[in-house]
């Protein structure tokens, strides 16, 4: 029996801007990245989506990022190996004492955007990063794209690691994501998305935008959070893989 | 014999503004409340204080306060007791994060500035921290304004809690501090700090500012670590404690 | 012929988080209060609105709020005159070069949240934000709550101001806005909104929560902008309006 | 007669993070660069500021950085054209509020740190750069390195420029500045940093980390206003270059 994680990056609310469609979304995933302050999510934030998750038994994460609010964490900031260590550690450490105070287990750290980005092709970063979350705490799993320096430093280190792919983002020839910046990177309709979610899951492999199969690690599928199609996405995803024989559960060590 | 807690607040620059200062405090302490990013502190500087800290043997507590850089978390901000709640666990979590991969043990918390002396008076406000502290971990010590709303709200939730007193703020007739809008609100000399703090050690009693005798419970006294004199009323302090017989040594539960 | 201008707070998103409605909902109003990037906005958003609102030929106001992005600027903070007067100088003059860059008008300055509310109560801070108004520009006008501290500062400093009102906020027998934490303080349907404004409008009047009429000046009309009804109930007062002999224009010193 | 401008980064503490030295560095240099609160300054600081250099007579002028506090707007932050137009006219903007109301007027606008230097080296950021500046006020003068990016920048836009050279930072054959990550990045005493800024007035050149003559334009001098050395350095140029009859006056376009 095939079985596959899917994961949302969640609570990416701030302040007066909410994320309504957390709940919902929380129906159709079995891990939850959640946003630790720095990118989005702020302390109201992280105890509501903290709470919801561990009542819906999904699996809890730290979903940390880079200290650009305004830029979502997407802007690239040139930190050095020791700040991408300390603003992981901070925040894993922030979001865990939500965790730990609603009697919940903190599964997995995912790192957000940009820094996820820069880490999964910069090994020293990624080093740093996987560092930080053995430091704190050397059962939790790194969820990194797949093949990234990210999963090269986590295997080195020892740590436990799931291979992330993407259902609605587009890939290249060579297994990395098309940059977002580029028109086709988003897979905009839910059918195209099922159909790649289920190559990946059954057969480990995607169509690139070249059109060409390429091969991968797919352990935990990435749906996103926000977006016009967000809920329908899941949704869609969701009762797909069940109804083609694949069960939908947490990604375990 | 007796013995008094010796703490002070540390890790309080940001960025690239520095307290270095910091090391030579730890030499007269037996407590450090450590900043944690929403006053004061950013991950790099919590990294290294919470390191020093631990390689100088002294006890660890977090120093949660406002979300205020800019005011340093001194002026009041009107929160909920949940945002108090909120802001306090983020906090602790977050400095725990540091103490955690540094191998070391969270001693205590101590709320900063505004959120200290609101909460000293706010019974709501202290319910909120309190529970914030023992639901992280009811084994830590909350350290608070001896006679404060925050030590009652300990004493009714079974939290342990360490008395403090102030070695350089002069005190009302109440029992309270004057506040630091009036202009004898603090003990500009060492000496004068030194004889508070052995009579409150001693005797735990304090001189008002209107020249009358006040009862308190002096288990922690706090040194300031900012501000010009700061090393030379530490040094005085240690010193002047111990030719008056009076062991420092982290309050004990 | 009665006339009464309507504002609204626009550009209120941050980042990530847009407000989609700005644009529709400038084709109701004839002032656009224009956050600053202390409660929210960012330089991006700025720009946008600024350019939109000055492309619909409304009035462009600064709409300064307290450093509190994570409360949305409603959270008191206890901040002095000299204080107020920086922060209000430092938004009006950001909003200001994206005014001049676009080559518009800065016509007004309105407070935000707890700023405006603390001021409306406050003369000290009333006349701080005054300063900051005049010293900027004296020809500006500061929109206020009618009857508030900040229109008598306005008065006594000879600045321009529009006495303000509002749609969807019922009203006390003394004249104050119901403050937010109570239930009623909101005005849930469109018509209830209209009647009140079109009391408001033609007769200088509204009916307070103790069912009594009170008097007061209005000179321009605040319409919310977030919030599930922002646009349906804009649509409804501008026509209503309209139906009844009211002409909607920019308040004019 | 010889004439040079002295320009100094001021205004550069935050909240409780004071920059003591700044009005002793007024008596010393010309032009004074302005945090506007992205990577230093906050209102209260920039009113100070604005206050102190118009008293002293000094040029004033913008010096807007990248939205990171935490460190000190000196990490390279990937933004596009239009954020850096954005985030320029915003602090601008922000700065000219204090200016105007003290009836002061704005000389020029020095962009910050990794702004600074990625401008340098990128047309496109910039251009950016530049059209914010002159957007907002064609009359003012931008102060860019020496043969940068923004000098060609503001050429082809019909800005006003002034060419900058460092007093304290050593330079390649290429006449770019050592990066601050090699150790030979600064002149560590004012005697090479006296030598380097009057070769750099009286003829237009400096002797590079390689022991080679380069040619480079200098119309301003950068003393920078932190580390221990500033007000001594400070002294050491002004007065060396009065002694070597070079006059120290404002550079005027």
């Amino acid at each position: 029996m095939q079985t596959i994680d899917l994961n949302c990056d969640l609570g990416e609310g701030f302040g007066n801007y909410q994320s309504p469609e957390d709940a919902i979304l929380m129906d159709y995933i079995t891990s939850a990245n959640i946003a630790c302050g720095f990118h989005a999510g702020d302390p109201a934030v992280m105890q509501n989506t903290v709470s919801m998750a561990i009542q819906k038994g999904i699996a809890v994460g730290a979903h940390p990022g880079l200290p650009d609010l305004q830029g979502f964490g997407r802007r690239e900031l040139k930190i050095s190996p020791a700040e991408a260590y300390q603003i992981t550690l901070y925040q894993i450490g922030a979001l865990h004492g939500f965790v730990k105070a609603a009697k919940g287990k903190l599964n997995h750290v995912k790192p957000h955007g940009a820094l996820y980005n820069m880490a999964a092709k910069d090994y020293a970063l990624a080093e740093a990063i996987v560092q930080a979350v053995k430091d704190f705490d050397p059962q939790l799993i790194l969820y990194a794209l797949s093949g990234s320096e990210m999963i090269k430093a986590a295997n080195a280190a020892g740590l436990y690691s799931a291979s992330e792919v993407f259902a609605d983002r587009s890939y290249q020839d060579d297994g990395t994501l098309t940059p977002r910046s580029q028109k086709n990177a988003l897979l905009e309709d839910a059918q195209s998305a099922l159909d790649q979610v289920l190559m990946m899951a059954k057969h480990q492999q995607v169509i690139s935008v070249q059109q060409n199969i390429v091969t991968m690690k797919a352990e935990t599928v990435c749906l996103h959070g926000d977006g016009a199609h967000a809920v329908a996405f899941a949704k869609s995803i969701s009762l797909g893989l069940k109804n083609n024989g694949i069960t939908i559960e947490t990604f375990r060590r």
